[in-house]
């Protein structure tokens, strides 16, 4: 008979209920799966007095999350607090130095601080899974550790905020600006207490991080990724877009270059009838690329009760089954560190833009694109009654630094009525 | 400093000759992810002299795979010369007595013998690992079997067959017939020996009767599904269908009902702009829905070289590190005998007939429907020069057995000019 695996659950919100739930309703089938009763043996929240929807008074009830993680009756910590510093970085820490293996859905910590709190873990025999870190419901985290450890990967890359994808995503269907979708995804209760952490492309930007850590072999590194949000997006730029075949998607890459890693989270255009182009809605989308398996496409809910909960206990199946993990996929001593090479490889771009109605304004763009190297794939001017002409422009191929000085030049002269827009088209 | 791993790989067709590639080519990154050497001590093959593009030299050969499977300097056995039985069944069961590990491609040996298989190797403390068997380079076994390991699962569906669906997609983009595009395939050399293991819908049985089993808790039960191939698709059919906003897949369901597990494997209509609707030539898709995640999908390469290599070698790599789990995620003497319902669960379907150019034969038809309580939602009839009328009906849900009812009614009149096509269509 093998002893029960005793869970320690920090963080009573969505996620922290969802567990809580899945442990009681499928005891049954978790012990039949993984050979071992799944207990959760105590709690901790900021609110004790809170309802919560179920009751919790069979688990006894820490109010510091710290003393939660050195119970010598939970053998694993389930952190689900978030932030990337304070209690749940503190309640981590004290697990690991417990000797405790932790499960945790906390992005920002992995990005930030993933490296130390790995090499922690290893020294104490200690394992941190976090499927539910990246991309909600989807085992993508086992699916690129794992199942596809064979593989050299050359690059990683998805639609990873679900709050973003929405927004984006209604924005077309409604034909309304970004403030109002944005009220509206508020309103819906859809947006971090921080809206910029969703919107300003932060809390993809973690995800990112974390998954290139895997893929790469490299340590986690947060700070040399490129991150532009979706707060400039316009209504123009999706309608153009979709004329044109794409959409518009805030997009994480990773991808090996032969001068460093290179990772963008940015507005990107995709094809419109690719899978990460028909993604609608909340739905995350990872897409994996290795040199033996070709390319692999994760599709899921990227958030949620449920969904997050399924990922979380996932790990804790793991752990009870004694499948142990180094964090990142190798000992967190032998990462390298990632040397960030910004925006090397080239990609067509789409470029937006005002002109002023003058003789000779369009060749004065085309010269300008041209003197920097950068040839025009397709370009559209639409009719106007305003003093100014919008442009479109798509690209070849060209490299950001030869588009940036053509953008430059653009701005110099006395053609363009506001600064031009350029979003990068990935190629899936 | 920890041991080698060492393999004995039989079989060395595509498949066989890519896993020794990854095993050359990612010496330093296997061992880098796994912590250990991994080597090939020995291979096995029909034909020693064969030219298989890459120097086999450095490994022992042996003709016999039981004598392979036996080496003491062999700590896992890579099956991979396919038939679920001879060789590669009488090598896995000498290499389980031989208290070897195994890993394997082969469906067909896992859907008929996997739960004797399963019962050796638990009595002998050996796991058997499969990835590469359903869904090629898609690490479909490892999500469903570890990362969704805390849902009670639905639904289990997919498009697993590469080849039906390159035959299907070919119809529908080049207008040519099933028998025009089977000889296409056949000369891409797309094709098993035996075609009717592809086309007669029995390759992709085998997988779903694994995935089944995983999902279910219930034994392998290829006998319970009930196969039709896509050797009866029209070109009409698929044609009728597009109009209509639908595409025909040969698509696998596993579905738990009350009166015990359906599993079907059958050409379906999917709606168009579906994940399963859009997927074209030899993709596979598995399609997840779980109680707490919702729905996974899961899309890649269903077969070729690189893809099922990395599948085995991603079983590999788990061994290496350590991670062992039970055949069909529990051990095989819990799961359950399946107890198989046929068709039970309603659906609409799809009816192609040709009526006699009569008057009332059109109402004819209608009544007999609603008699058998069948509804309709949509009904088409084309214009025609030939006395017979083409007329296309879409159902309201329906069971099979109310509609097998009225099929058989119909037949029995004096308006239909051949016997009607029966579609199921299946929500996604």
């Amino acid at each position: 008979m093998t002893a029960p695996l005793r869970l320690g659950v920090a963080g009573l919100g969505t996620v922290g209920i969802g567990v809580v739930k899945i442990v009681r309703q499928h005891a049954a089938l978790l012990k039949a799966r993984t050979g071992r009763d799944i207990q959760i043996t105590a709690v901790s929240a900021r609110d004790a007095s809170k309802d919560r929807g179920i009751s919790l008074s069979a688990y006894d009830w820490e109010s510091d999350p710290v003393t939660l993680a050195r119970r010598d009756d939970v053998d694993v910590f389930v952190e689900l607090m978030g932030g990337a510093d304070g209690p749940a970085k503190g309640a981590t820490e004290a697990a690991l130095d417990a000797g405790k293996d932790v499960v945790t859905a906390n992005k920002a910590m992995l990005a930030l601080h993933g490296q130390a709190l790995a090499e922690k873990a290893e020294a104490a025999g200690c394992v941190i899974r976090f499927e539910a870190a990246v991309a909600g419901g989807i085992p993508v985290i086992k699916a690129l550790t794992e199942g596809l450890a064979a593989n050299e990967v050359s690059r990683v890359m998805g639609v990873m905020n679900g709050t973003c994808n929405y927004i984006l995503t209604r924005m077309e269907h409604s034909g309304l600006p970004y403030e109002d979708i944005f009220k509206e995804a508020d309103n819906l209760g859809y947006l971090e207490a921080d809206p910029t952490l969703d919107v300003g492309g932060i809390d993809a930007g973690h995800k990112l991080a974390i998954l290139s850590s895997i893929a790469f072999g490299t340590r986690p590194d947060f700070e040399g990724i490129e991150i532009e949000g979706i707060e400039r997006v316009s209504i123009d730029d999706i309608r153009h877009a979709s004329d044109m075949g794409f959409r518009i998607k805030l997009l994480g890459v990773a991808q090996k270059t032969g001068r460093g890693l290179e990772q963008r989270m940015q507005p990107c255009l995709v094809p419109a009838n690719s899978p990460l182009g028909q993604l609608e809605g909340g739905t995350n989308m990872v897409v994996i690329d290795g040199d033996a398996v070709d390319q692999i496409v994760l599709r899921g809910p990227g958030a949620g009760e449920g969904p997050t909960a399924s990922a979380v206990m996932g790990d804790v199946c793991d752990l009870a089954r004694g499948l142990r993990l180094a964090t990142f996929g190798q000992p967190a001593t032998a990462l390298e560190a990632a040397s960030p090479a910004k925006s090397i490889l080239p990609a067509p771009y789409y470029l937006r833009m005002e002109l002023m109605d003058k003789p000779g304004a369009l060749a004065k763009i085309a010269s300008i694109l041209g003197n920097s190297g950068v040839s025009i794939d397709r370009m559209r001017q639409y009719g106007h009654e305003a003093p100014t002409a919008p442009v479109l422009i798509v690209t070849h191929k060209t490299t950001r630094s030869a588009l940036d000085e053509a953008l430059a030049a653009m701005e110099a002269t006395d053609v363009m009525a506001s600064a031009p827009v350029a979003l990068r088209i990935e190629t899936v």
